[in-house]
C-alpha cells in the first residue's frame, strides 16, 4: 500500500476548528477504501506564528514542504494583528507561486438541502467547475507609486500574461470539458475594455480550441458573465478565467449555489512536480471563531477533492455522497439553521462514511 | 426658458430603434415642465459610419460635440462587421476619456412588476446606486507583447490609478452617500491580491473619509462583494469601485435585480466643462434588432437621469413613476413576457407623462 504524505495546515480562526474534521473524513474513508495516509502537523503559516518570528513561515518551508504528496489548509488570516496582504502573500500566494499550483478549482453545485438564494432553481440546476489561472495576472507585485504625497501622485500596477501561463491553464480546462458530458468551455474576458491583455487572453483561448474540437467554447466578457452566474447559472459546465476574474466567479457561483461557507477548492499543479494543496473558500472567520460552531463540510469536501487528485475517485465519491446525506438529514451547524457544533457534524459526516 | 441642447446619437443596432421613444419621453416630460430642448442628430459614432469611413467618428468630433448640454447616447457595436474593441474605443471610451466623464453612475433598484431572480426579495429591498470610475484604472491602452510568437511570449497591461482620479470619484461617492437616508458607503477593493493599485485606492478612502465623518464606510473585496450582492443586497446604499470593478458590478446589480434589461447609465462630467452622455446598459443587440421588440424603458430612464442631471428632478421622478406603472400595468415587450412593440411601450409611458 503506497502511503499519501500529507502536511496539515490548519493555520488561523477557523481553520483550526475544521482541520480535525477534514482528517476525521479523510481517515473514515481512508479505512473504508484502505489507503494509507501519513499526517504531518505544522504550525506554520499562521498570525500567531508571524507574531513571534515576524514571518508566516520559517525561510525553508520549500524544503520542509516540497516533500509531501499534497498540503491539507485550513485558512490563514487574522487582521486584527497582521494585515491580510502580509499574511496571504506571506503564505498562500507563496504556495500558489512557487508550488507552481497553477490551477485553482472550485467545484459549484446546487445541493439538496442547501437553501439557494436564486429563484426557481432546483438541485442538478447547478453544476459546473471554475477553473482560475492561480499563479499570475492581474497578481503581480510589479508596479509602484510616483510622486508620492502630491497631486500628481500616481500607481502603477502591472498585470503579466506569459504564453505559459496562458496555455497551461486553457489546456487544463479544455481537458476537463472535453471529460464532461456536455463538453463545454466558457472563457471569461474583458477584451472590449482591457485593451492588451484580454485580447491576447482570446486569442489563446482559439488557438488551444483548434486541438478540441470536440469541445464547444465560448467567451462571455466578466460583467455579463457575472450577470449570467445570476440569470442562468445552468448554462454552464466549466469556466475558464485569469487569476482576478477567477478569483470574482468562484466567489460568485458558490453564492449563487447557497454553497459559499461550504465550498472547497484545489491550488493544483497537474504536473506533480510540487505539491498541491486543498483549502476551504470560506477563509478563517474571526467573527466566529472560537465558539466550535465553524461549518467543517468545506474542510470536509476539500479532503475528498484531495483524495481524488490522489487517485482515490471511489474515496473522493465516498466523501461527497456523506456530505449531502448530511445535508439533507443534518446535523446541521448555525449558518445552516441547525444548532449542531462543528464536532458533531464533522462525527456524523464520518459516520456515514 | 433655458434651452438644453441634447446631441442625440442613436448608434448602432436596437440603440436606433429605442432612441425614439427615448425622445418621446423626454419631450413629454419638457411639456409638462416647461422644459426647452433642442435636439440635434448624429449618424455617428456607429459601425456603418466605421465601414464608410474607416473611423468611428469624424476627427473633429470634439468640436462638433463640445458645445452640447449633453449627449443621448443609444448603443455602439456591431460585432459582425467591426470587433467591439475597435467600435467602443472608437466612440464611448473616447467620451468618457476626452470629455472627462469620470464618473459612471448606475441605480440599481427592484422595481414593481418586474421579476427578481433572487428569491425572497420584494420591491424596495433593492435600493442602491453603483459609482464607478471611468477613466482611468485598469482600462488603459499602456503595455504591450514581448517575445511576441515564442514559448516565452508575454504580455503587460498596465493599471492606472492617479491621485486626481480616484479622489475625485471617491469625492463624488460620498457626497452621493451623504445625500441618502441610510449614509453608507461600500467600497470595493481586492487590495489582499493586488498588492499596489488596491492598497493606494483603500488608502484614499480613508483619506477621503475624514472629510465626511457622517458617513458610514466599510471595504469589501471585490469576490465576496460580488457575492453579496447575490446574498444581502438590501445592505447597499452606494457602491464605489474602479473602473473594472464598477464595469463588473454594475452589470451584476442590475442583474440581481431583474432589471440589466432597463437599466440606465449616466456618464458624468461633474464640472460640467463637457457634456455628460446618457447611455442604457443594454448594448445595440444585434440578435433582436429589426424586429420593434427592444425595450425601450432602459433609454426612457435615461433621458430621467438626464433631466435630473440638468437640473429638473422633477421631471426625472415624473418618468421614473412612469415606468413604474407601465411596469406593472403593461404594455410590455417580449423580454418582459409581453407582446407589445418598441413603439407601443413608449407611447404608452409618454402617455403616463
Ligand atoms: C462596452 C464596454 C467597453 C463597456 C465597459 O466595459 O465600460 C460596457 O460594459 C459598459 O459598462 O459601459
Ligand atoms: C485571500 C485572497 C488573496 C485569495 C485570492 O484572491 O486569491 C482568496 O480570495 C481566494 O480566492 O483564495
Amino acid at each position: 500500500m503506497k502511503v499519501h504524505k500529507i502536511a496539515v495546515l490548519a493555520g488561523d480562526g477557523i481553520g483550526k476548528e475544521v482541520m480535525p474534521e477534514g482528517i476525521r473524513a479523510v481517515e473514515a474513508a481512508a479505512r473504508r477504501f484502505n489507503i494509507g495516509i501519513e499526517w504531518t502537523t505544522f504550525e506554520w503559516p499562521s498570525c500567531d506564528y508571524y507574531l513571534q518570528h515576524g514571518k508566516m513561515m520559517p525561510d525553508d518551508w520549500m524544503d520542509q514542504l516540497k516533500g509531501f504528496d499534497a498540503l491539507f489548509f485550513g485558512a490563514v488570516g487574522w487582521p486584527e494583528t497582521v494585515p491580510d496582504h502580509v499574511s496571504l502573500w506571506g503564505s498562500l500566494l507563496k504556495f500558489r507561486r512557487q508550488f507552481d499550483q497553477y490551477i485553482n478549482l472550485r467545484p459549484v453545485r446546487l445541493l439538496p438541502g442547501v437553501p439557494c438564494p436564486l429563484a426557481n432553481k432546483q438541485p442538478g440546476d447547478i453544476d459546473f467547475y471554475i477553473v482560475r489561472e492561480n499563479t499570475e495576472g492581474e497578481y503581480s507585485s510589479v508596479g509602484g507609486r510616483m510622486f508620492e504625497g502630491t497631486d500628481r501622485e500616481f500607481v502603477l500596477q502591472e498585470s503579466i500574461f506569459t504564453r505559459t501561463g496562458v496555455d497551461r491553464v486553457l489546456k487544463f480546462a479544455f481537458e476537463l470539458a472535453q471529460q464532461r458530458p456536455k463538453k463545454h468551455l466558457t472563457s471569461a474576458t474583458k477584451s472590449n475594455g482591457i485593451s492588451i491583455s484580454m485580447p491576447y487572453w482570446d486569442e489563446r483561448v482559439d488557438a488551444m480550441g483548434l486541438s478540441y474540437p470536440e469541445v464547444r467554447h465560448d467567451k462571455y466578457h466578466i460583467d455579463i458573465l457575472a450577470a449570467r452566474f445570476v440569470l442562468s447559472p445552468e448554462r454552464f459546465d466549466v469556466v475558464v478565467a485569469s487569476n482576478l476574474f477567477g478569483d470574482i466567479l468562484s466567489d460568485l457561483g458558490p453564492a449563487c449555489a447557497g454553497t459559499i461557507g461550504i465550498a472547497p477548492s484545489a491550488n493544483l499543479n497537474p504536473d506533480r512536480i510540487f505539491p498541491s494543496l486543498f483549502e476551504p473558500v470560506h477563509g478563517s472567520a474571526p467573527d466566529i471563531y472560537g465558539r466550535n460552531i465553524a461549518n467543517p463540510i468545506a474542510m470536509v469536501w476539500c479532503g475528498a477533492m484531495m483524495l481524488d487528485f490522489l487517485g482515490h475517485k471511489e474515496a473522493h465519491d465516498a466523501i461527497v455522497a456523506a456530505v449531502e446525506r448530511c445535508l439533507v438529514d443534518g446535523p446541521r451547524t448555525p449558518d445552516m439553521g441547525g444548532t449542531a457544533t462543528t464536532t458533531e457534524v464533522g462525527k456524523a459526516i464520518a459516520a456515514i462514511i
